[in-house]
């Protein structure tokens, strides 16, 4: 049988991991699309499909040819559960993202693009003092976003801070570097990534990996 | 001389007027990305550009291969002024677009994807009865959004709302049904539009559109 899976990855990496298991014996296409993959497996049996299933495990978001975003929505939807998103170096893309799906408006409260540190300041509460600290681009200051944007009416709030580039990187905060957190009544998570290419490259896989992100924390909570 | 000229308008009614001027005797091509014009002209005489000049004359953001977003940005930069944006229908893509510009953090201040009315009421300032009256996609509605981002640190808001479909269209407001406006010190616009196509088609028009706005905002008020 033919199977689509969805995963996140480096395509590099899967192709590798598919190789070690099956050697030459598989049949199948990888695409990747800033760490967002389709593998396409063609004349597989049962066996080997639910092989790959356990082999990459959490990575795998969907079993269906169903993107990231749409996978997100809906599983909100099916827990009528809300999300709100603050984000600074993707400047709007992952609400954009998120947007594009047509029943959206129905799990997506309000997004915050806080491109200054005044804004994440007014706008959502973070600390003087923690921009001070530990800089815009922290785990801190993430997850302070991440908790601002919570509100009464909000179950997950989704935070992304980062270095996009050209500019603003130094030795201890390279380009690339992006801090994700999540925030709701279950729980806080917060993660660092040093994502390499140019700025829309980055900006894509901070925003692809954010999508995962919250794929996984709504798995693991709700 | 060959030349390219960037233009805001539908790329039929540009060859429509291009052929009445000029009939078979311009080499030139068109590209269209939502409303977003690129205009190459071939082996043009200066007579002749100078007459393109004056034919498109409002419509022409820029005598440079410069994308709307960069030729936005840089007017901003050169005026030392500020904006800020809150879109509803968008979901964030007008904030994205202007940020992939890589100086737009000298410009740009902050987003709001106020993809609720609560959110455009507790975020905004939007009057709960200019939404009972009028309804979230209305002029009235775009300018207390485009107003309410106005803060002390930004020259110009900018804000969408609009119905990007598939659903949420009426007899009264289609679908494609969208309002942009402008607030600054310098004065108030607000402009509605029907565009055509599907949800992604009416959402990158609305960006471009605004853009566009934007842009002659600045030109005739500062």
């Amino acid at each position: 049988m033919d199977k689509i899976i969805k995963l996140y990855g480096e395509v590099t990496a899967i192709k590798n991991l598919l190789e070690r298991q099956f050697g030459m014996a598989l049949d199948y296409e990888l695409e990747e699309d800033n760490l967002d993959i389709r593998l396409s497996i063609y004349n597989a049996t049962e066996e080997e499909i639910s092989q790959i299933e356990q082999l990459f495990d959490e990575q795998i978001y969907n079993t269906d040819d169903i993107s990231i975003q749409q996978t997100v929505v809906d599983f909100l939807s099916e827990n009528n559960l809300t999300i709100a998103i603050a984000e600074s170096c993707t400047g709007g893309l992952l609400s954009a993202k998120i947007t594009q799906v047509s029943g959206a408006s129905e799990v997506f409260y309000e997004g915050v693009v806080c491109y200054t540190n005044s804004s994440k300041q007014l706008r959502l509460g973070v600390k003087k003092d923690t921009l001070i600290k530990y800089g815009a681009v922290s785990k801190e200051t993430a997850l302070e976003m991440a908790k601002g944007i919570l509100e009464d009416k909000v179950d997950i709030g989704i935070s992304i801070t980062g270095i996009a580039g050209p500019k603003g990187g130094s030795l201890e905060k390279p380009i690339g570097l992006v801090y994700i957190a999540l925030a709701s009544d279950a729980g806080e998570d917060v993660f660092d990534f040093v994502f390499s290419g140019g700025r829309e490259e980055v900006r894509q896989k901070s925003v692809n990996t954010a999508l995962y992100k919250a794929f996984l924390h709504i798995m693991k909570y709700y």
